[in-house]
């Protein structure tokens, strides 16, 4: 979908990441997946992972080392639960996801994960241009492998809608317009009347309710068809009251 | 570690997920967590999924129904993966997240999961107001529920920290205190029987138009001296209709 962005994973253990990894890529309109060394692959558990992204999986390259997998790339971004002691310049996800996304225009760009328990090695690590972090608990960072691919993924992919470069999905129509004041109005002086009719609040606080209602009933953003529906009920109440005396 | 924020998983399925999602929030700093009528639970595969996560585990809340997890709740906020022919206000994550961070500075907040497959039901949308998406690939939104809840707690994640994690409570006068759903449905309830009392609408329509009013009394999020007033002014008509013979 996004031929100049692909997501690399390097060395990765369990084949069922292979495949929850593949999916969340696809939920957010990503399709270029590069394995580096996996353990298992083809597997039938990442394919049953994948959910209907089998198709992602299917058009996986795998790779002998990162260096084979990002040769053709002009910027790499790797993905660290750590701040690392080397002098690889770091940031927050949502910012790289950014930068990685305008980049992309023209350039041909890895978003890569290491290992599950591991993390890149230092030989991978070189290979990156920047290191990209995701916030999270200082106690407890210990984000799925996964999970760490939908986040950056979904940071891609909210970096894209922002350009208006995503599929966007077709705007719904509502299924009810919203009331002109005027038809809202009609409804409020009904309310009022009731209100006066069954007697609710002394005179000094007639005012004062009056505003309160009309302020909870704005505060709704009622539909012509909602109007039209506590209209009816408020005639139906209307009939059942007796007048006063 | 938010008091005011607690996550509700509904009907889950797999107990895996309810792990995955333990840990999923515990690493963006959400540990209350609370399960509607969930298929196994306590299992050891939640627990094993939950990987460091079991304390969320060992807290959670178990309910029958997702009215009681979130009756003591102001706010409740749903995740739905499609728009909906209704009209509960809906927005996406971000912003959602923004809102839920700063709202829970003074209120009770949920954020509610529907099942795996299925979503939320009709009556677990209704209990909602407002609807949070995920941006995702129009054509292949299927996001695991665990991811679901993992990027979204990432997005409260983020919202907290941009306010430095340390919220300020907006000043509210306690007149302005947003109802408890309790307290809402307490005045729901009155309504219903109103609206019975008094023959509005045929048999058929009754279920379609209690959910209609439903929504339109939910969108405009009624503090609590609204639901009294309103309740006041139900308890007046009352009086005056006289009983249906």
């Amino acid at each position: 979908m996004f031929a100049n962005i692909r997501i690399v994973l390097c060395r990765t253990t369990h084949p069922g990441n292979i495949g929850a990894a593949a999916r969340a890529m696809k939920t957010m309109c990503l399709d270029r997946l590069v394995l580096v060394a996996p353990e298992h692959f083809p597997s039938a558990e990442a394919t049953s992972r994948s959910s209907g992204a089998a198709d992602v999986l299917e058009q996986a390259v795998v790779c002998d080392t990162l260096a084979e997998a990002v040769a053709d790339c002009q910027v790499v971004f790797g993905a660290s639960a750590r701040r690392r002691s080397i002098t690889v310049p770091d940031g927050e996800a949502r910012e790289a996801a950014s930068d990685l996304v305008s980049l992309s225009a023209d350039h041909q760009v890895a978003m890569v994960f290491g290992q599950e328990r591991s993390g890149m090695d230092n030989d991978e690590v070189a290979l990156c241009h920047r290191l990209v972090q995701i916030p999270a608990n200082p106690d407890y960072g210990s984000l799925n492998m996964a999970s760490a691919v939908q986040l950056i993924c979904y940071e891609i992919h909210m970096a894209r809608l922002a350009r208006g470069q995503a599929p966007v999905p077709a705007s719904i129509e509502p299924d009810d317009a919203r009331a002109t004041q005027g038809h809202f109005d009609s409804f409020m002086a009904a309310w009022m009347a009731l209100k006066d009719k069954v007697e609710f609040g002394d005179e000094k606080q007639s005012a004062s309710l009056d505003a309160r209602f009309r302020r909870l009933f704005m505060r709704a953003e009622l539909t012509s068809y909602e109007v039209d529906m506590l209209r009816g009920m408020l005639s139906k109440i209307d009939k059942k009251v007796p007048e006063r005396t």
